[in-house]
Formats: C-alpha cells, sequence, structure tokens
C-alpha cells in the first residue's frame, strides 16, 4: 500500500492580524509549515508529501525552502476558493490506490506517534479522524431556537490528520462543496461511510490566533 | 437587587501532575484565585462574593491571603464531594432573593465586560451563562455506537460565568446529583428552565494543564 499526506494550507492571514498567512509564521525559528512537513516525513509509513498552497504563495515557499535549507521532498499543488477544493485539487494528482492522510498545515505540533497511530489503524478499519473528548460543557443551538446541553462525553472536538482509503475520498470529493463540509470526515461521512475516532492529542493546536503560536512555542520548547 | 459570586475551586490538582491545587497556583506572581477574586471585585454589580474550598485547604488559603496581602472581602465556604455539592453549600447560605454568578476559580482571565454583561442581561432576560462557538468540527457519539457530524456553528463551548436568580437556582439544587451535571446550566435545566447565552470569551480559558498556566501568563502579559 502506498500513502499519502495532503497538507492543506488555506489561510490568508487574516484572523491573525498579520500580513503574513498562519503557515509561514516562525514557530522556534521556523515555518509552521515546516515544522508539520517535519512530523510527517518522520513517520515510518513513509508518506508522499503533498502541500496545497494558494498559487500567490508559492514564490515565497520556494525562497523559504532555500532560506532555510529546507531539503524534506513534497510536491507544492495549487490550493482552490474553499479548503474543500484545496483537498480536490491535491486528490486529482494522485493516481494509485493508497491511504491518504489529510493535515491542517497549522497543526505543526502533531506527533510522529499520533501519525503512525492514525496511518496503522486506517490501514486496519478504513479510515479514522484524530479527536479529542470535549472538557467543557457542551450546548446545541436547536433549530427552534433553543439549546440544550449535550453529554460532555459524548462530544467530540475533531482534529487532524484524518486518514482514508483513496478510493473513498475520491468518491467524496467528487460532490459538489457544501457548506457543512468542515473537515475530510464530514464529505466522506455524506456519502454514507462511518468515520472511526481515534485518540488525538491535546497539544495537536491550530494556530487560528496570535496567542496560539505563543502556546505552541511553549510546547515545542518543552515546557 | 443584590448579587452574589459563587467562584467555586474544585481541584485537588491532580491532573496538574503537581501537589499544589490549580486555584493556588501562581500567575504572574498572584495565585490565579485571587485574579478571579480580583475581576469579580471590579464588577460595577457590587457582587458579595463567597469562595468554595475543600475545608482542608482553608487554612492554607488564609496563609495566602496573609502572604499576598490579599484585602479583597469575600467569604470562604466549605467545598463538597462534586462541584455540584459544594455549589450548594454556598447557595446554602444566600437567603436574600438576588442574581447568583457561579464561576469556576481557575478560570482567572475572565474580563471585568463579560461579568458585566452577564450580570445585566441576566437581570433582564433571567438566566444567562457565557460560551463561545466551535472553532473545530465537531462530532457527537450516538448510542448505538456510531458517531456523526454536528454543524460546528451550533455548537456552543461553555465557559462561566454563569448567572441565575436564586429562587430558580435553589430550586434546582434541591435535585439529587446526576453525573450529566457537568455545570449550572444542566442543573437548571433538568427542571424545565431555558438556558439563555452570552458570547464568552476565547481568553476565558480554564487551568486544567500545566501548559494553560503558561497560555494564561501570556494573555496576562498582553502577548
Amino acid at each position: 500500500m502506498k500513502y499519502y499526506a495532503i497538507i492543506v494550507a488555506g489561510g490568508s492571514g487574516k484572523r491573525m492580524q498579520m500580513d503574513i498567512p498562519k503557515q509561514f509564521l516562525l514557530l522556534k525559528g521556523l515555518p509552521v509549515l515546516m515544522h508539520t512537513i517535519k512530523a510527517f516525513s518522520k513517520s515510518i509509513f513513509h508518506p508522499e508529501i503533498l502541500i496545497v498552497l494558494h498559487k500567490d504563495q508559492h514564490n515565497y515557499w520556494t525562497e523559504l525552502c532555500k532560506r532555510f535549507d529546507f531539503q524534506i521532498p513534497h510536491t507544492v499543488i495549487s490550493g482552490g476558493t474553499e479548503r474543500f477544493h484545496s483537498v480536490q485539487n491535491a486528490l486529482s494528482t494522485i493516481t494509485e490506490e493508497s491511504l491518504v492522510a489529510v493535515h491542517d498545515a497549522v497543526r505543526p505540533l502533531v506527533s510522529e506517534e499520533l501519525i503512525n497511530s492514525c496511518f496503522k489503524n486506517a490501514a486496519e478499519i478504513g479510515n479514522v479522524v484524530a479527536a479529542v473528548k470535549a472538557h467543557d460543557s457542551i450546548r446545541l443551538l436547536m433549530p427552534n431556537g433553543k439549546n440544550k446541553a449535550l453529554h460532555r462525553d459524548d462530544v467530540y472536538i475533531i482534529q487532524t490528520p484524518q486518514i482514508f482509503h483513496s478510493d473513498v475520498l475520491k468518491e467524496a470529493y467528487k460532490q459538489d462543496f457544501k457548506i457543512t463540509f468542515t473537515d475530510d470526515a464530514s464529505v466522506v461521512e455524506s456519502i454514507g461511510q462511518e468515520i472511526n475516532i481515534v485518540e488525538g492529542e491535546r497539544n495537536n493546536i491550530k494556530i487560528t490566533h496570535p496567542v496560539d503560536l505563543q502556546f505552541a512555542t511553549l510546547i515545542v520548547s518543552g515546557v
């Protein structure tokens, strides 16, 4: 079986109130995206790495790779309007039957162990998404405008990696984009597939706000 | 109308892998619980502050108040087995009709503005809980063991303060403890009351893991 990792960098950086997209921000002196690529390159499954970047960012990325002497082999693919279209673009380049991990570029703290356990489990049970249980109380807004408590133990906060068989993922991504497609699992679920959850990592955070980067720095520094 | 703030410190500190309970850890040189009390003492509603601590911690708290020359008036109440029982104990000391805010001791970053807007809204509409929308994809475990995606925009991650009319809160807390009572809203909801949600704050985090304290330090330092 062949293994792929599609690393999706959607962000234009608007939410960070910075000019530089989040995936290029420096985390302990290295761009976030390079941390993410490094994590996948260490996996014992040796996935082929595809990174999806807005085409306006390709030259800047080439420049960064030179500046940081970044040698890990990877293919750069052009992003689409939504994350959905970015994954679609990357998938269209995969022709072999394979297990495909999709991962957010801005989750640089994913561990080699989590990546390995996700690939291993997906190989056995067909698909997996990493997730952690909710620590906080959770409420769900109902169609009537009221809200109700959910049982916290039943609520999973979904992370990436999310790993699927290439055939299933390609089939799912033939659909038109819907606003409810917030991750790959929701796309795959909508063609009738059940999703398997594996235990993710608390530290596997998404760099969304400036403070997240500071938080990531603390973790990388082993606080 | 009179206003109360019940600040509940349940933790024995086990999850922090430290000997010192989380509410006593130093955040920028001051115990977490003192930050929390300070936030409420600044409110324009001047709530009477009740803090609930395990009785084994009362002497240590008195000592801390001396050491830090902590002058903000507050009453110390003994905690119970579960958070539920701690709130019950505090409630039993409230005899006047009032608006009662319940707040986690380990959410020291709550802003004066959020506290004020919660009291203001609760006075108008009866009760409120602070909450933020989920940023991540969310899945719900079903009774059949499968899971399904929820619409992220419909999912609220609940924080404190949670503010209720004293009569309603007292009525709700007459019930026996149930494992699904993870916060005050769930207790009040179970006697048939609808819960109102107000916009909380991303930074209003719960200090649960060691790294949360580092994160809080960054926020307090204005990163």
